[in-house]
């Protein structure tokens, strides 16, 4: 292994600079020559390498977004693309390629691995849907993001008594209403993990309203339901009047929190080592605070798991 | 003058805490008793009246919404209610009340001066829109908000190189949309002081676009259209894709900032004097940095001038 | 078990509010009677009880500090104190306490235990470094405000091309500068848990240096020597010129970020359930995302141990 | 006017990159070529130009800091020094210069214009004290700095019933300390502007404290004294016992305020406007919410005067 390549695909997560920044460095540090590549899988295709110094990834680490940008590029599927894109890797001099993305990301990594060019995978989604992995870069920053705002909603809440319907990102993983429920102290949770029952939620709504309570929060996973259908069904079932505001596009971006940057510096640094050690067609993540790395494959066919034992937490909290 | 009484009417901003604070302190150590009136002019018919002492606003200036509630209370149009108001504020030997809101909540205040009881009005609401005066109380947390918020999106939208419409708050006022689009240096601003040219604005998209811009964002005041309405028109009639990000409550809540807390301190201050000195159907402002006091009715007959050079600002350095 | 209490003790953590809202919370979930006590242990034997309710706790998750206040009070270790404690806490038929602290407070906990008061501990201090578990309460807060700190001390060290020294807290243990040097990208960390070598960090430095970097950020935790005193020693040994911040008490403050809030409400739920089991003498702590108990003895006679790979990443990303 | 440059000298303040940004791009919209002088004056005699492009200034507004690096260079009082700067400037093709600092950087400006060679000011600096202009870039973000740490220190301060110090940035000006004074509720606030009498503090301190307070917090300009110094006088004076809090280069930093960045986009396009024109020697200031020019000198010589009457609502409103 002389010389590395760093990419970034799929959605944005706060945190991928700082992974792109651990990569770098610790690649230098270990004495290989880096290159970035701009646009994902399309930017191989495309040849868009720059060649990555210390000073290429000096005061990055607190942006959000990803300097090397992202892509979705649905062609990368098939193999004559993933043929040109080894060719276009070996004929600049690479010989190995971390991969940050998400779960999609990691099945171009996989084919290219399989095809005898070796990848490694870092798990970067504010979905923190990828399994194999309790955290993903990003998370935590959504997660601060969205509380943070709907505290803000909680000031006009209380100040008007009105209730609200939070609509948060999660196609398909609950984790960020979840734990943005217990984070910011919501009335109730609609999450992909949990069968939504309608009637249960006006019955949960009356009884806090009977013990006196004047407001209350819902977040929604938009991979539910919209908050828009939400605030409907309550108004049509139940004549429960409701405030509805998406979050939308904002819970992507921002400065990464300290955890996410801790954890994509340590991502980082060892994805480099395992490509170092010949270990390739492995994604990394993180089990009980300790680094492991796992067949790719696992992570988009597994299935992640959600902490559900939060569900409980915020039913009997928010009382 | 020996006791007066403060409420806070209309919707919430930020600052309004501090304002609250700045009328009980000033008025005790003015030497008058006061009390705080819950859920603006409705509470004074409820007679929800609390007596504040130091205490009651101690650690409540950095705080968003209003620690005395707010409604809208159509029917305090009413002649017959009004005197009861009036009736009730007697009855407790209150004699002034400073009330804190928008231009509407400015009616009901000068309806009871001219029945004989005075009132003072602040200028409260996130959207700067009131005649008379520079700026309102929340207005410059409100414009914080949303510029953070747009720089958040903008990570996005530069890291996936979309472009982004976002929609804030503003029915009659642009000056939200106006100042964030100068702070975020967003390529476009569609607001209501100005006439809204479907063409011009994709002429200017498109030369931005061949100048080699890679992704725009626009502010849309919420009183011209939806952001969705401005995406379907830019999508049908020149297939431009956007996304949209409607910013929605969020705006209205969080802590105040600096220019929003002094500003509130001062208008308390000065609304307190006002009722000492004998002062009353008139509203605060400030102009030049100085506090000034007009005719409540200068207010909601007036109209606000928003700082429309910055408009043009916007289209200058957005080139 | 029918009336249980709840205090903080110790230094103040951002957290501690969602921790108390927790136990009031679940304890009137599970039908429980619950008091707060004032001023920590003080409060017990000044008998400032005040009982909790569900509003009690309302609109206090997202608050740093602690409303129930904390003090110390190096008396509680007397023998007669604790008894006129226990005689206190019965005669308001209280049955069980949660005391919310660092490992100082849980000897107290421990004594009253010992003396057949049931007592469990909830760990909340910003250093992290009680025994045990593996995160306390207000750590995650302490480390992003200490974080986005030196954010913004870099923007001057870049712009200037100084280098600066960061002084942060932590007398015994070193993660919040280990964290904290992780993720805002410094140059050094100096914390108790490594040998400090002056001559090693100027080697650093210089090669540093001659590799081109303006400018550097050195944390260093105040157990081990005091910013300014660093700062000599650089000066006198190496001519190394830098400036010093010390980040002093506002490390304790702010709304609490989702991590804190979330073990924070997990903790408290769990103490709750504890008294409820009739287990005592036990602190809540968390290992590997489970909540667990143990011993309070083990908390304050066992040693925390920081996750010392953190060092080495910081030495290798920042070369 | 064919070419003109921009720098920026003495103390980095947040919203610089956003005047830069708008030198830049209003330069370019008038059909200007600029360049971006890199570490103030010195650059023009090292020559480190850089020609600036719209895509050079993208992505900056938000920016803490200044991406052309400020320092101070005494040097350049020197005559035969700045004839050397002009000839360098010349022989660029450069025809005017934009200054962006504080009113020590107006010197050299004046002395090139007096040379013959056109500059323009941009007052820059976090301190609001260049006489001319009611605001300086910089000033708010400083600010809202201190008066957000300040409430994270009120936490500890209300929890712990301490009282606090906090030292602010401010050599000949207090409007920091005196807008945060406001903004922060604090107990005192001492400033060049006043003289300080120690047992009129203790006084008020003494006063506050029978009337129930149980902590307060006392804001001082680093220009009258330190807060170890002030904290050592308390309790020589009268045993009242503080801790102090020093913010330190923190307040220099950050992601500028969306009045910062608006006001930085107003200076910069005027000041393009300015040398266009043909006048020089001149500062761009705001009055009344106008933009203004007047000669450099008038800053240097002028004298900066605070907004004094916000001492005095400091006082009333903390009784």
């Amino acid at each position: 292994m002389k010389k590395i390549a760093v990419l970034t695909s799929g959605g944005d997560a706060p945190g991928m600079n700082a992974a792109i920044r651990a990569v770098v460095r610790k690649a230098i540090y270990e004495g290989l020559d880096v290159v970035g590549v701009e646009h994902g899988y399309q930017g191989i295709l495309e040849e868009r390498f720059q060649p990555m110094t210390l000073g290429s990834v000096g005061d990055i680490i607190q942006r959000g977004g990803t300097m090397l940008y992202s892509a979705r590029y649905p062609q990368f599927k098939e193999d004559d693309v993933q043929q040109q894109a080894i060719a276009n890797l070996k004929k600049h001099g690479i010989d190995g390629l971390v991969v940050i993305g998400g779960d999609g990301s990691y099945r171009g990594a996989m084919s290219l691995t399989e095809k005898g060019f070796p990848c490694v995978g870092i798990p970067g989604t504010i979905d923190n849907d990828i399994p194999g992995t309790e955290y993903t870069i990003g998370f935590d920053t959504a997660l601060n993001t969205v509380m943070y705002s709907i505290d803000r909603i909680r000031d006009t809440a209380t100040s008007h008594e009105n209730s609200f319907i939070v609509e948060v990102m999660g196609r398909d993983a609950g984790d960020l209403a979840l734990w943005a429920g217990v984070a910011a102290g919501a009335e109730a949770v609609i999450i992909p993990e949990v069968d939504f029952n309608i009637d249960r939620l006006i019955q949960r709504l009356t009884k806090s309203s009977m013990r006196g309570k004047k407001h209350s929060i819902m977040i929604v996973a938009e991979g539910v339901m919209s908050g828009h259908e939400l605030a409907k069904q309550l108004k049509e079932k139940a004549q429960i009047e409701t405030r509805v505001s998406v979050l939308g596009h904002m819970q992507r971006g921002g400065s990464p929190t300290a955890r996410d940057r801790v954890l994509a510096s340590r991502f980082g640094g060892r994805a480099v080592e395992l490509l170092i050690e010949g270990k390739s067609g492995v994604a990394v993540g993180i089990r009980n605070h300790l680094l492991v790395d796992y067949q790719l494959s696992e992570a988009y066919e597994g299935k992640h798991e959600a902490d559900i034992s939060l569900y409980a937490l915020t039913e009997q909290l928010s009382i």
